[in-house]
């Protein structure tokens, strides 16, 4: 990995170099989701299971993961696999507890009362990547937030491996996480299955999780009709690091993000050449000692970067513009230097908090928002699971006190059917006075 | 207007009726669109000029409103009316207050912290349809909440008359909600020069506020590299009244509802037979003495209807499916009967709480999710213009307690990297121990 030195006046080529727009190139992939959503909506199951045999090569009676199935995952899986899953499972519930927002309503003007009433989502679906690999983490980053809000029926769909079985660990951790419906239908037609449902299944309101390109151009399709997360690009990860960090941690976390994907970037940001040079020694130390070879060689050669700036004040700045979905701040004094950043998905301060502890284990979520996207969005979470309505109560006397200028108003731009429907009411007050 | 007979087990279907899918017609819009919005990208000012001068007939020299036009546009605007403007900046600035959003922290075990950062976006467009009208409720709805959430700067775009110049009453309410700069540029060359700015405008990171075909796809294709909100469908009422509701209220509201546009639908649900066929008189003989009649013929005929349901719960099931922009509670005890309404934009309760009352004055967002997305959405607030990030601190001792674990889950993930990260650090504190 190369190694680039930075001044202030490098942090716009540098971010605009970084900015990797959505390729175009998703035309077959939509025209076959767009294809396969319309055959859905119209033929519902037969169409999903034909889909399932056509595209994950197995012939399914029904869509619902069974409780005999549940029941046999649970023994499959080993008791302390499902303790850590347990454990995780109240981390998560307990960081998200402090997101929940409640109504609230005023009544700070004689006969006026204005509020916002918050709901949950009623159904909500979860998407889960699987066939070989299980991906309990994701499970419980995207139910329990769900569950938290109120939702009343949550409601996962994952593909089934060649025996016809979901993975015993997505079943478990789902159940954990209090999921209430496991179906087994995975790719763009798991998605339509959500968003419009069939003669058995009930449609959702919103789906998130994450998917293959055809999970996330079949979200991109459906959304309107049902509400989606944000759409996740490549994973990354940004260490802002001083010349007391320890290059062998720096080094571990850099490939810890690396290994990934192929498109996922790691990036060290430092004031320090010393630091630099043992973490470029470390990275190709550590690497050989890893499994995911080919993933890394990609990731580390293509995607990261070590820069060194010309102090610290600049290093915030590159953060910022970079507004990195992962950051650790491996600095003198982290909490003092938190106000500093203002654009990141997840913070890691010091030595003891490397990213993987976020993936799995302390609470907040680990689905955030990637490609410098953290400068307008936030990591999935409670909020995302309710809605909001404004209520407004206004009575007679209150009404009547600024009717004209609502009239005015109205008429200012145009609508006098706005304004009549003031003045309606204003004129029927006079009447009764003048009765 | 049609009254209809309702039972329950009709909702499915008139719910699905009504729902508008967006047409996939956009081809050609789009074309231009990516046509507008790469030439800006790539030759910045010059381009918006000559955009303006080709698609708005008028040739400028700047882009930038001036102090002097300010000047004018507020000698221009009668005192009365700013006066006006004013008095609903301080209503909706009052409610959108509430809405702010704090970070929090916890410690609630030894050694770990937790919490969320929230802060204002830094920099947000705000487009403001033009021409010959005027929209200074738009200012207001989108600018004020911007400003309450902290954002450092931000920026109108509007479209300039024949004669050059901005609106002035748009400028009056941009300048009474506190925005920081104002932009003659309008359509998806106004959207590209937010997204991208130019050699004399910083992009922006987040653009909100409705336009035309032009300016909803532009935001749709900068969308990712900038946030949008939501693009708007047309704008809709439903009124849930019984019995003892007023037939001229009902019937003026629902026109004020048909009159933004021929899409506009105006949706009456009650359970009673004599207010429906009230409704309906009241409706011909209002709308006789209203301007926009073409529209309105367009609108009641085509868009809109009037329900009369088996009873009151049937209503509430039907409006919770219909989830519509506005809603209209006239029903006895409204705060009683608010509970029951789990999926709405905005909630108007009792006679005296109009809809228009929502659009100029009362203080809620007048920015609300339409075409049934309330059932996963959020009119616009100041929690769309600010972010969170996550933090996340555990020391040396919290690490080393838990770190077993959290490799155990990677391993089970696949990712040996991210155990070997945690794996590091409690070898070294072995280490320190053992020396």
């Amino acid at each position: 990995m190369d190694i680039l030195s930075i001044k202030e006046t490098d942090i716009y080529q540098i971010v605009e170099g970084r900015k990797q727009r959505e390729s175009d190139d998703f035309q077959q992939v939509d025209q076959r989701v767009e294809e396969i959503v319309k055959r859905i909506r119209s033929e519902g199951e037969k169409a999903v299971l034909q889909y399932v045999k056509e595209l994950d090569g197995v012939e399914l009676n029904s869509l619902h993961v069974t409780k005999q199935e549940v029941e046999e995952a649970f023994n499959s899986v080993k008791e302390e696999l499902s303790e850590i899953l347990q454990e995780a499972k109240n981390n998560i519930e307990s960081y998200h507890q402090h997101q929940k927002e409640q109504s609230w309503y005023t009544n700070q003007q004689p006969g006026i009362w204005l509020g916002q009433q918050v709901t949950p989502i009623e159904r909500v679906g979860v998407y889960v990547p699987g066939g070989k690999a299980a991906y309990p983490s994701t499970v419980l980053m995207n139910v329990i937030p769900a569950k938290v809000a109120g939702v009343e029926e949550i409601i996962v769909t994952t593909p089934v491996g060649e025996d016809r079985k979901v993975n015993p660990l997505t079943i478990v951790a789902a159940t954990i996480a209090g999921a209430d419906q496991i179906l087994k239908v995975g790719g763009a037609h798991g998605i339509a299955t959500l968003a419009y449902g069939t003669e058995n299944f009930k449609a959702v309101n919103k789906i998130t999780g994450p998917g293959n390109a055809y999970v996330a151009r079949a979200k991109k399709y459906v959304f309107g009709d049902v509400g989606i997360d944000m759409i996740a690009g490549p994973s990354e990860v940004c260490i802002l690091a001083d010349e007391n960090a320890y290059s062998e941690y720096v080094a571990a976390d850099l490939l810890a993000q690396a290994e990934h994907d192929e498109l996922a970037s790691a990036i060290l940001v430092t004031d320090s050449h010393q630091l630099a040079t043992q973490v470029q020694k470390a990275l190709k130390e550590q690497m050989e000692g890893l499994n995911r070879q080919s993933i890394l060689q990609h990731s580390i050669l293509n995607q990261s970067a070590i820069y060194v700036v010309t102090n610290m004040d600049v290093g915030f700045q590159l953060v910022n513009e970079l507004a990195p979905e992962h950051l650790e701040l491996l600095v003198d004094q982290p909490f003092e230097q938190l106000s500093r950043i203002k654009n990141a998905g997840a913070i890691f301060l010091g030595e003891y908090s490397p990213e993987p502890l976020g993936d799995y284990w302390a609470g907040p979520n680990h689905t955030l928002p990637t490609s410098g996207t953290a400068k307008f969005s936030s990591p999935l979470g409670v909020y995302d699971f309710m809605k909001k309505s404004s209520v407004i109560y206004y009575d007679q006397k209150a009404l009547n006190s600024v009717g004209g200028k609502i009239q005015r108003f109205a008429n200012e731009e145009g609508l006098d059917g706005h304004a009549a429907s003031i003045r309606k009411r204003l004129k029927k007050m006079l009447d009764i006075f003048s009765n």
